[in-house]
């Protein structure tokens, strides 16, 4: 089997592959415009990537998965790149520790770049003799490519912000974010009982964690219109919520007393005033009660779920209910990277990853591709949750309804937020 | 809402209630009965907790949750033994330390039994004013305490197997077990897709994880009809099971490679001839080819399965094939405690828990009982898989077709083993 | 060379050595008195040993480094105790790791009993060939391990108290100590500079690291004439030496913080009266402003003496100081082992061990002798600091003026305490 | 008592502050130009510090220490640098986790140079005001901060090595060494047994720690004339040195045990001929026979000197071995920064530290400054070894005679070898 019929190809947007190589290529560059050399460098805690690894990680991975086996006479720059780049895919051979990646301080940014540019002219080289025919074999992998550096993209961005978070100076990024806004109220929508199809199927794009297709029942239930928000969180805490046992899974509250949580991540209160703050990619600024919660870890969505008397969706639950609506949301790519105020659609798409209590396992019928592509997502499909949505550092063409995002428990560096769910 | 509503109750067996309390704790004295004193004490590793501890543990569950509220003249004979033998529940006041629990030397193993003998003369008075009468508010919580002792029996065995296979002189806890015996060939059996019914409903007793009954839907399956055994086990270790990283879950090979795992818990090569022997509760015996594979983690289970071309069932798949059968099986409870050959009746029951890869989460409508008794499952539900089944050392009258045993990934000191299912 | 050369032949207390192997034996037999069986089988923290495993030790080390050589025909009870029993002595074999000692049941404490009847009935069938003959190649190492068992008679005790300590319940060992009594008058003896000798030289025992005798300078100093009290150690707590960094050297800071300490070990609040109290092998009790302080590690001995305006000793100075007086002091072998009170002869021995600031190394020609005897004292001279004197769980008849005692920084289980010294 | 009276005044040199002040300013610079960007940035591992974190704390140094008392209208650029670049003054505030220090991408390298240069213009407006008058009492703490500066050079360097180490690329960060040549024979010279005088008196420049000058005793010992060269090292290890427990010091050999030692640090085999290499800031490099073994630990120091049949000095016995001579030797500050040949004049600077088997202790009648700058090398007198002489990464107008380096015993990173002396 090839991957191609697992990654199946996708003619998206209309666009030429090579023009949407490019576009999404330059995005990442035009990313890390407002970063100094310094912030390439370091790793701000295990889960962290410095930017200059994922600037070269997925150039190696183009280099890896499509030029090493469809453009006999590319050369790397450095043979020991593959060492250095290699993420976690066993099968493409020996690689760097993890724990290490931000101890290397070369090849420097320049170096890096400029390896970038070696991997996207030899892309480019093959782009031409493929002539856009997704019917040869390295089309679907060059696609996969493009979908992979733009899930490099949010964690680039993801990392950066805990990267200067851990710095007492807590620079900013960007600029900062406007100011606050009304939420919509929060209404719930009813399903019946009965079969539903989810999963993906068909001719676009999609990881192949996310088919196949298939049937599940799911008795009725109710789901929330918009996400919850920093102001209700707010209530939770005042409520005691970290301090109080019963509403929280048991590794969850052991998880809130080792840590000493007693907040989202990025909140802190002004030493003065006692006034939250959470600090955002364009600095410190006062907590938006409007704004959907961000930062929380699947212990604590879970325990705000008790404490509010609801409960955090099924994903097949989550797919039924956002399966009717366009995709459409608050990306902010080029912005502010702000969790944003419900606009009415839903927010499903484009304010925060949204965490379901379904399992990440296999979907009845799938198989990974065989060889090193296929750890892509298979060897994770344990001790984690499915989250699904999008968040507002997620690339707009990157956002689909039967996308499967997977985190551990305790997880809360991602744009990771809250919907209730209910029975009905 | 009262407990009862949750844990209802079960005339099970047609015995009265004071009948099966004095037969479910007699039965865990004579579990003790071939221990020496200085083997109540000790706990080998975080997970086991002492002898000593499971006998004093079990009497204070119904001292806290039976005699405190329903037999008003109760007095415990020291008060310092609700923070020494609270486990885990929270609301139940403050508790000793679970890592500590191996270091405790009083009170001595006598007064343990002292202790019991209290409270099992208190939880009789209080039977007698009862009357079997189920609608009794305290009937279903004697009822609960006696499921509770059980669960216990079983982790007793586990915990005191870890206990002597830590010691280097490896002393046994029983006589040897009885030699091996040809295993069934495996069979597959089909189940067509469809909407079922799974989880337990009625008025015999199920923990309030077993409900609500709901329904659920499988794509058409395949099961295997016996367990995999040692032998088929060995073949996956001798074809490099254990140095195969593409065979493994990512965090499953971590954990082999942390671990230096290279069979299954309880394996050893004899010195001399090489050969795999397995240390029992009978001591260490050339290991049988065809008695099930046992002590294997949710790893290991996954990656036999992968290896061998299947994967392992949902519990809704489990449910659905077992459903039809009557609970029997090589339930050794007075004997060798080695989990048995196949006796054709396809090892549902009686030999090992079987994983699956269902997470242990909340069935539809579940909600746990409000209070401190309400934390006996519910808080459990993350970073767990659900077992199904039961295991040679669970109490025959314990086992039940919608049981949800949970365990993490890594977790094997337990009895489990692994039965395969496939895509149809 | 023979081991006979480093650790000379002493006809001590003119007994014969069968009568003293026989008094040292039985002694450890009489400490065991108090405990009941479940108390002989923990370690409760890294540094202590079981009490079965002390009993058991102290046998394999009189089998191993006597017997195994010097009765041709004797033979263990059992060959695996070789493996459990030797701590580490890495040229006598393969050993159980320490961390696993208190996890092992087997044997039982009775069969440790008649281990050690085994062995002292072949030591004493050695002891009627050697006819009480100091040139005899096995006299030394009996007279060795003679002191060895009096070293872990002490080690018992402290073991023993800290296993009680962990338990909530907080056992005694033993019954109550006395009350207290006025401590004498702290005074200062000023010694001049000059070259004086130090170290063990002659016949009577000694371990080899208390030789050779040699020639070290002091610059004039002062001793104080007895040891700091409870009372005055208060006085540091209480002017916040444990919030005060400025007090501690950066590492006892450290061990401060990460361990929470605000106290010597084993004192407690009274959680009414915020009075504090003192765990003893007695039980808890008040604390006694008179009595010596006592389970203070280097870190708390040093930063006491800088805020009171002094220093520590050198062992030097020490042993310049004591060498003039008799052995005399507060040993309660017997009794309640609580540092006692001042009787006016500068409690030098016998209530506790005094820190000094002179780390452990050899003396200038020194030579471990060969094989694995000489890894007894010679391999730990890195990482530890000299205490001198003897504290009230040491047998009187072990302490001696030359006695080198070694433990590193942070270690405060044991009997220890402050002497103070200051320049001139 | 001012800090004058323990750093005592000195014209070193001839030349005046302001120019000493100038000249070591501009060498750390100068240090820094073989450097990239990205190699200012990160901690290697717990010991090391970034670059860029050397460059602005000595700037610290001298804000806080002078300017801020002695130059009234001193601003610093940042308020907050005060929080990042204290190292771990307790009494001048609160400072940084060192655990972090490799996180902290800004300030920038050039905001750090920018610091630096505004600290530069206020010490020399203030030299301007002194008039190198050493009885203002802004002139010694000068003369600290300088000494201070050079300390940190060699730091830079030790650290910069280990970063480079650390990078599966092994960058370098110098042109190769020049090859190996013969040494020199190993001879030993004889000193009678007597009273001395070690430690630092008068008016030139020196550490607290290494006075006052004062009377010590020792026996009659041998010091080789020259160091343990590599080939004479790799005797020890081609002998089984690290897989021999009798040469180790028991702490010595877990930490080869845990660390799985087995060579110097800095030493790897080439994987082709199995030939020795020598990573140095040079590169990767063949290792020279000739060459003062360098990066050992102080257990790896004892353990050859055991092998060899020899000891480490004392301190004193190396002071007085060292007094008769001048300062000379391989620095190497411009140059390979690779330990040297033996020139016939003893290796007693320049080549290696060289480690006592002396404990970092107080001398009789120490005591520090009081205030934040006492704890310069006051609060370390713990857990550590003396070291002697000075490394070819030493600034050569930095050694001195009565220098007191000290190092914990498993520290290897630091330029260290071994000189062997013996009783006589």
């Amino acid at each position: 089997m090839t991957s191609s019929a697992v990654f199946p190809r996708q003619p998206l947007s209309g666009r030429r592959l090579t023009e949407r190589f490019q576009t999404v290529r330059n995005q990442t560059v035009r990313l890390c415009a407002p970063l100094q050399v310094e912030d390439f460098v370091v790793s701000s805690m295990p889960d962290v990537s410095p930017t200059k690894w994922h600037l070269a990680h997925t150039s190696w991975f183009f280099e890896t998965f499509v030029l090493a086996e469809h453009l006999p006479d590319y050369v790397s720059p450095n043979p020991r790149y593959a060492f250095l780049f290699n993420s976690y895919y066993v099968q493409a051979g020996e690689r760097h520790c993890r724990a290490q990646r931000g101890l290397v301080t070369r090849p420097s940014v320049n170096e890096v770049f400029a390896y970038r540019a070696h991997v996207d002219e030899a892309v480019l080289r093959l782009c031409d003799r493929i002539a856009d025919d997704p019917s040869h074999p390295a089309w679907s992998l060059i696609e996969l490519g493009i979908h992979h550096e733009q899930q490099h993209q949010e964690l680039l961005l993801t990392d950066i912000k805990h990267v200067f978070w851990t710095n007492p100076l807590r620079p900013s990024y960007h600029a900062r974010p406007l100011g606050d806004r009304k939420p919509a109220a929060l209404k719930w929508q009813r399903f019946d009982a009965g079969v539903r199809e989810i999963g993906h199927e068909g001719s676009t794009f999609a990881f192949d964690n996310e088919g196949p297709r298939h049937r599940v029942f799911t008795e009725a239930f109710q789901m929330a219109t918009r996400l919850v928000t920093n102001g209700e969180y707010l209530e939770f805490i005042n409520d005691g919520g970290y301090r109080r046992p019963e509403l929280w899974l048991s590794n969850g509250w052991a998880t809130v007393r080792d840590g000493n949580w007693s907040a989202p991540l990025y909140w802190e209160r002004e030493s003065e005033s006692d006034d939250w703050q959470e600090f955002t990619l364009g600095g410190t600024s006062d907590l938006e009660p409007s704004s959907p919660v961000c930062h929380v870890s699947y212990y604590e969505a879970d325990a705000f779920a008790r404490w509010a008397g609801y409960r955090l969706p099924t994903e097949a639950e989550w797919e039924t209910a956002a399966a009717t609506l366009p995709i459409a949301g608050n990306f902010v790519e080029g912005g502010v990277f702000h969790p944003a105020v419900d606009d009415g659609r839903g927010q499903w798409y484009g304010d925060t990853w949204q965490w379901t209590q379904s399992a990440y396992v296999a979907y009845p019928g799938y198989k990974p591709v065989a060889g090193a592509i296929g750890e892509y997502n298979g060897k994770w499909m344990s001790d984690q949750w499915v989250l699904r949505g999008a968040s507002c550092a997620t690339p707009q063409s990157h956002a689909r309804l039967t996308y499967r995002n997977f985190f551990p428990s305790e997880a809360r560096w991602q744009f990771t937020g809250i919907r209730l769910a209910s029975d009905s």
